[in-house]
């Protein structure tokens, strides 16, 4: 299966539209900039914005422009989120701090901030922009709050999924909001594509959460299980801490939160016997049958059949590469539960 | 003297918003702003707004929003910068990525950044926005060109004046025009208002780059001469290189970047020497004659008298702390020049 359900010209028009924005001049910003705009990313928020607005027909320019704010406002988060994880790379080549530098990072982040608050000011959509500044609020604290509770054994689901929330699916469904604003869509439909975007992106961190511990670190562009060394605590982690028979082993290895790294064989073999893996694929794919459920309520039609098209290309080529990649270790059922 | 332009009233009031808006009921965020909030800052973006607002009657509500929302940008910035210059002390005590980590205090100045937009968007300011997020974008960008320049000896008097309108003038000069937006007083008042700001700006910046060399390190905040040791060659650096007699020495001085601390007596020797420091502030006061120049455009009266005081109360403490302190060291006439 091929998705494409952004035609290339839009992503194109994206891609140029942030080229001018930020490329405008000044020889160093230009320097760091262009470095971030060649990385090869998914474009997965603008087209969440695409796939909105084609519900309906809208004013030219500004669709374009709520995709490309957004896209910003994701950069910046990357960038700034590098400086706190002390990454090396990203998206497959060296992080902007560790190519640059931690200070050109933080205040590049800021300018893409800035950048993206100042375009949608551009379009006059003072309900897009409460959305998004309270969405970034959220973002901040959500993060400061999982600081917080790094190598916590005693954290529950219900901290994982709030967790999530602020790091990833707030922003999606912020994504469906600010389209369906921009686009004037009714109270109703802004609600269905609320709930879409967050059960997609609840859906989309799951998947990231368990590649962590499957994927080809080269593929990854990370190290693997490097969640689990930094004391951030996952769905599988989570799971497998729940199972009768592993659980109290699992809890012990962690507790120990300086040898996590070397203990990693015996950890990844809890989570492969308990099917904590696998299970949590399987709670990913329910939230996709979630999102799926939301647009029933939309009007079919063209638009609607690109939201569906969507989050098949968002998360069946995940699923596609957990399964190619890593069919034998996924695969063991194991004797525990 | 005892300049107190802002009536405490007014003050408290812009704290009490700051408050309510960003401690809000999230233990791990409010524990973190709440120390932002301790610290015991001037307060001049928002002595700078009340000013230029008291000319017109205003909207009970804008102006302690307009205030509170630059002063948070202010906040934002301070936080992020002593993560890029790694200070350790900020207005007397423990920085914040001293006291929790780089981590926490880059996501605070998101936090931070993202409330101020919110609040402004709040009043539907699209004008103020747009100059906001202009001037936060001028000063990340003057930023990262300030570090690309960091120990060149070749850098002019022009490139420090445009790295302190980056950092300073153009928040003082956007706090006015702001305001004026606000006030909505007319386009040939928001121009002289803005002259006014930016020459303030300079005024102020070129003080704090003299007091780096001279003042109690106690006072300050932070280690003496902290600016020259890290690369950052500020105006009474800039004139003692000039100087036809001491000019060269400076230079071979500064060329060997790494041994600049240990040379810190002779470089201070030079800089009383060829009265740089006293040109510089005397440079200074230049600025803020310009600055009282621009107000006489001004219609006289009540909110003209508030733009008068407030300009000496922002620099004349300055002047009287510097004369105060370091009398010996800057009256020294040396024999140069």
């Amino acid at each position: 299966m091929n998705y494409a359900p952004l035609p290339v010209p839009q992503l194109k028009e994206v891609k140029e539209r942030l080229h001018s924005l930020l490329v405008t001049g000044n020889q160093e910003i230009d320097q760091v900039m262009t470095y971030l705009l060649q990385a090869d990313g998914k474009m997965l928020r603008p087209r969440l914005v695409y796939a909105v607005a084609s519900l309906q027909e809208n004013q030219e320019g500004v669709v374009v422009d709520i995709a490309a704010a957004l896209e910003m406002i994701h950069m910046a988060s990357l960038v700034h989120d590098d400086v706190i994880d002390q990454a090396n790379t990203r998206r497959g080549r060296p992080s902007l701090n560790s190519c640059y530098s931690n200070q050109v990072s933080v205040l590049a982040g800021d300018y893409l901030f800035a950048s993206a608050f100042q375009l949608i000011n551009f379009h006059h959509l003072p309900e897009v922009m409460e959305d998004v500044t309270g969405t970034i609020r959220t973002m901040c604290s959500g993060e400061i709050m999982q600081m917080a509770s790094l190598y916590n054994v005693d954290i529950s689901e219900a901290d994982y999924y709030q967790r999530i929330f602020a790091k990833t699916a707030c922003l999606f469904a912020c994504c469906c909001r600010s389209a369906a604003r921009a686009a004037d869509l009714s109270p109703q439909i802004l609600q269905m594509l609320n709930q879409y975007g967050l059960c997609l992106g609840f859906a989309y961190q799951i998947i990231d959460d368990v590649l962590d511990f499957v994927a080809d670190p080269k593929l990854l562009g990370k190290p693997a299980a490097s969640d689990l060394i930094s004391g951030n605590f996952t769905l599988p982690v989570l799971l497998a801490m729940q199972n009768e028979r592993e659980g109290p082993r699992m809890l012990e290895l962690l507790r120990d939160s300086t040898s996590i790294a070397d203990n990693m064989a015996e950890l990844m073999d809890i989570l492969v016997k308990t099917r904590a893996l696998r299970d949590s694929i399987a709670t990913s794919r329910f939230f996709v049958q979630s999102a799926l459920t939301a647009l029933e309520e939309i009007p079919p039609g063209e638009g609607r059949n690109s939201l569906l098209d969507l989050s098949h290309y968002l998360l069946d080529g995940y699923y596609a590469n957990l399964i190619q990649l890593d069919k034998d270790r996924i695969d063991e059922t194991g004797t525990a539960n």
